[in-house]
């Protein structure tokens, strides 16, 4: 047992500190990654003055600490050497006030996403971020990673849901930065810094969160339509027409929405398969009875312009569920492919299509029988694709990324939307950002950390 | 002349770099002064390169650069010192490029608010900050200080309706953060650190900017509300059925009312003078008929439910300008006060009534003939003050600072809602920011600025 780890436990006992052979009993430092943790020591402090002394002694020992939330990343961003430290804020998990008059939500970095949602629910209060890892992702995780999802049209992404942070500096500083205003410009912004750096400039204890009221409608369509231009019209004229109550609008190619509507799928096709392009789209209002009658009205409309092609509005819950499921239910995926990657790239909607039918067509020609599906967050310009070629070797998947990122380059795109960096891309990151962008972020990372001993090796190209 | 100045003369030649005497012919740098401009020179660089270049050689002579914009800055923040250099960015004005498709639009930082706002209409397009200032205020101002102003309660501030920014640092650097997408998490999002940053940390010289379609509807009414607990019921009751087509909420307070329809003032008043508060309220839509119909039938309805007292609907262009003329036009306070303090608190709106309560009766303690105006913008928690109480001295000022900031730490209020720290507020930024908060700042600072060359002794505490 290192001299670390001793102290470590001497000082905050043996519930705070798990040794390796203890923490490699957890399952995943990844999405769908069936490895177990291997690591020096899983901490699992109680409080942000816990949190504090830990990075003290780290900070002091040169001791790099890995942040630790739900586990849901997909790009390696919480993955452990077995020399480093995860530093889990899964015991922080109080919701410690929520103002329905304010419309704020202050909590503890180890909240489970759904477990705020729920507990709102019950104060007729709502915190829009929404996304499929929800019922084991964490608040702290979410920040840290600028989380998106699926609500993001119209609420934002996690940046425009924060309005205070705590956080912890590698030197055990506690940062409290707890603010509840809307507007405040008394000196910079410091939040901003921590959000999306994915624990790289500090670890993020405790938030102050946006609420907004409980929708008291929810009206959901999944429709068809003939052309890419038609799917971006119809979002500008839902926009108008529909206001902000519209919440999400995702679109899916064909080749996703066959599989999501074909054996082994549990899911039949709610339209024919034969539509170049289908779109989910749901609005949560305030009142039941006119948003149903102005939802139902303008599919009507839509239809017989011929804006849209087909149509099914959700129902029941039993719709409601199977629509979203087709959308979402991205496991799917792996029960019929294996390998697959997985992308989440960020470009303009006048872009999309030809970027689509240019990669499929550059990854066919290498891999004839390729599988590749694409469908994501239209109206925020973030799509996702899963992509199966046959293998996963590193040679496959440097040329995979390369013919899915390169272009990007040139239409002035991201290689991320919402997934962040972490490991797997950061030697793409040139791709999107300068040379000076990213030196300056260096600077950053060398003013907030300089020994480099939070999350090292993530974000930052080496 | 100073060797600096001769070097810049030299390099950048006299259209771009004028002299102190030349220079001394500028009026003000800051709201309402009639002061002449007092630096050692100023610069007018025509490109961004010419700004790095400046910026490297004003960082080797370790000489101090004051970014000027429009010079409406109401907190000292671009106050020169006769040894000081003053860049200013206006002959960087240029509007780039307009895309309708993606809603972006990109400017060089001298751009004024006003012209942008006149090009855009003439494209059918929008862009969202509007503030008194407009038409001497430049893009690059309103992303240094994080501008918010009249319509932040449905688009938000200047720091949400950025994309990118391209700024050079103190060393020359050219950070070319040009961003046009709504999501991208890749790497860190270094425009949050200079939106708000009030020129201490880097030039702005370009951005990319969210833009929207133009209104087809707008729709204005001035209501009379019996209590403050009324017209946070209006704010509530009026986000939820105008949606996001309520885009002004300005709450007058009485006093305020009466002086600016009162003589001298121009205006007559709307509504009886007798009512404890006003509220300026603006929807723009895109469906000219039908908004209209809505914004009727929902005043017709509060008045009757009793939520409103009183109410006139701007049926006129100059109906329009009268009651925004009376929100707006607070040249009429100092025309009939004079000297006049003016503050910008942001607190929660449940505070809001109490606040001024006591700030009025602590201040009327001390002057039993004080003169007292709040308004502001209710729907974002920042209201604005105009305070007279006879003198102008230090030794006043300091204690109707003491009196207006002081309870604000106490219910965790910010100084600064919107105007900035600049000079004017840097020593009460304690009550709002904590000394670790703080300290991080200046981290930033000398990470970023090493030498302190860009516009020392603004924003950070000494």
């Amino acid at each position: 047992m290192s001299t670390i780890v001793e102290i470590l436990i001497q000082t905050f006992g043996k519930e705070c500190v798990r040794t390796r052979d203890e923490a490699s009993v957890r399952v995943a430092s990844n999405w769908r990654q069936t490895e177990h943790l291997n690591c020096l020591a899983l901490l699992r402090p109680k409080t942000t003055e816990e949190v504090s002394k830990i990075l003290r002694i780290c900070n002091e020992f040169n001791q790099p600490v890995v942040p630790h939330g739900g586990l849901t990343n997909v790009v390696g961003g919480v993955v452990t050497k077995p020399d480093e430290i995860a530093l889990s804020l899964e015991r922080m998990n109080g919701i410690e006030e929520i103002s329905v008059q304010n419309k704020t939500a202050t909590v503890q970095a180890g909240v489970i996403l759904q477990n705020l949602q729920t507990v709102l629910a019950e104060n007729g209060q709502h915190f829009p971020l929404d996304l499929g890892a929800k019922g084991s992702c964490m608040i702290g995780g979410n920040i840290a990673s600028n989380a998106g999802g699926l609500q993001a049209l119209r609420y934002g992404v996690m940046r425009n849901l924060v309005l205070g942070v705590e956080v912890v500096l590698a030197d055990g500083t506690i940062i409290s930065s707890l603010n509840k205003m809307v507007k405040n410009n008394a000196g910079y912004d410091l939040k901003q810094l921590f959000i999306g750096s994915e624990g790289t400039l500090g670890i993020i204890t405790r938030a102050v969160l946006k609420i907004d009221d409980l929708p008291k409608s929810k009206n959901t369509a999944f429709v068809a339509v003939e052309s890419f231009e038609k799917a971006n019209l119809l979002l500008q004229v839902a926009k108008k027409q529909l206001k902000n109550d519209l919440t999400t609008f995702e679109l899916l190619w064909q080749d996703y929405y066959r599989l999501m509507t074909s054996p082994p799928s549990p899911y039949s096709p709610p339209l024919p398969q034969t539509y170049p392009f289908y779109v989910l789209m749901e609005a949560l209002g305030q009142d039941a009875d006119k948003d149903k009658i102005l939802f139902d009205e303008l599919l009507e409309n839509w239809l017989q312009d011929g804006l849209i092609a087909d149509a099914v509005i959700a129902q029941s819950q039993q719709e409601l569920e199977k629509v979203w499921g087709i959308r979402e239910n991205v496991d799917l995926i792996f029960s019929v492919h294996s390998p697959v990657f997985l992308f989440d790239v960020s470009l303009a909607i006048s872009d999309m299509d030809d970027y689509i039918k240019k990669i499929r067509s550059d990854l066919q020609q290498v891999w004839p029988s390729l599988h590749f599906y694409a469908f994501g967050h239209m109206g925020d310009g973030n799509l996702h694709l899963f992509i199966n070629c046959g293998t996963n070797d590193e040679e496959t998947k440097h040329l995979v990324d390369a013919i899915v990122y390169q272009p990007l380059q040139q239409i002035s795109g991201s290689i991320t939307g919402e997934h962040g960096v972490g490991l797997e891309k950061k030697s793409w990151l040139y791709l999107t950002r300068t040379t000076e962008e990213i030196e300056l972020m260096k600077t950053l990372k060398k003013a907030l950390d300089p020994k480099g001993i939070l999350n090292p090796g993530k974000l930052l190209p080496d």
